[in-house]
């Protein structure tokens, strides 16, 4: 009943933003069953996932046919596939994987100044508590220094060589925020001149001395 | 550093679903602070609809841009306006006003539902309650009836004329799961000669009742 060229208004973007949640959601249900992993050690059909990720056929094969909607993996007949990101980023085996990140990105303390996003624009700021995410020694900093090192091993990586390429000098680092710490230990493990100081609340440091050590945090 | 024509693994759809909750709650604050509704009446800057929507204009200019970003509404210079389809489904004033349907969509009971989006994966079905919405008398059908309305307006109208054109004759209409009762009001509207029996819960028959009479809902 449109006629070509006359642009008729459509609901679709309002459906599609005020559902968005729900991408959240099943993104956060598939790195929580291990969906992507299951499909990169080779299940394919709805069947296999399921099996290796211990839910309902079902409830896995409609998972799956939104992912591939979303983008995250390919379908091809009964069978799916990873995409590039997705083999990279969502693997568990991949050491590239983000999955971990999630514990920081969805965490209540971040959903919940997202919870009443109109009393934040009445006062024109973050109202979930009085200090928000800048509180001495909030413990949120410590669980994004553990799970928001994925993310940075690649870059960290990468700048230490660009800033420090011969590694033969006597370096000093002032790491400020370090957080995780990733970019002072790489630069450290280029180059056994260097020194760095790292600044942060003493909890957090304290996954940073956990992780120099090698162990786990 | 990339060569042209071979894909880079990039996380950015990974960030964006995984934060794409923030633009739900972002939509829902602006229907409820009467963002676009303001835009509507004439109000241009960030300055002028925070003073219209009682809010900070930090926060208003904030959000308008994030609207912006989204695609809801366009800035010029300092001065917001509003889309086509804003204007039609946003706008309190336009009889196509889509912002109430929030009430339902945005209910705690469907949001419950994807709470725990793994559990419903597992079993293979909702993992929210014994019976989820399908409960006898369920109260949701009830913000259903009223919420969903405005989006099934125009589309009864035309459904109407398409079905009963001539609108001269004895019609008996069965309105199964009538929920909101648009349909059925809207042949009896077009139709002297048309006789409707609309099914649904009592609870939800009422909220017709009282529309049929022309009363808020």
């Amino acid at each position: 009943m449109s006629s070509p060229g006359i642009q008729q208004p459509t609901p679709q973007l309002f459906f599609q933003t005020i559902n968005s949640y729900q991408r959240t959601e099943a993104l956060k249900a598939a790195i929580e069953l291990e969906v992507f992993s299951a499909i990169g050690e080779g299940k394919a059909t709805a069947r296999e996932i399921a099996e290796r990720c211990g839910a309902a056929e079902r409830g896995i094969r409609i998972l799956c046919d939104f992912l591939c909607i979303m983008g995250f993996v390919t379908k091809d007949g009964q069978r799916y596939n990873l995409t590039l990101d997705s083999a990279m980023f969502l693997d568990k085996r991949s050491p590239a994987y983000l999955g971990g990140c999630t514990e920081f990105l969805m965490s209540p303390m971040l959903l919940e100044g997202f919870k009443n996003f109109a009393a934040a624009v009445r006062k024109g700021g973050t109202a979930a508590s009085e200090e928000g995410t800048i509180a001495p020694d909030h413990p949120i900093w410590v669980t994004f220094a553990r799970a928001m090192a994925p993310m940075m091993a690649l870059p960290s990586q990468l700048l230490t060589k660009l800033v420090d390429p011969q590694a033969n000098k006597k370096l000093k680092i002032l790491d400020i925020a370090a957080g995780h710490g990733l970019y002072g230990i790489a630069f450290a493990q280029n180059n056994p001149h260097v020194e760095v100081v790292a600044v942060d609340w003493p909890n957090v440091l304290e996954v940073q001395r956990k992780r120099r050590q090698g162990r786990r945090v």
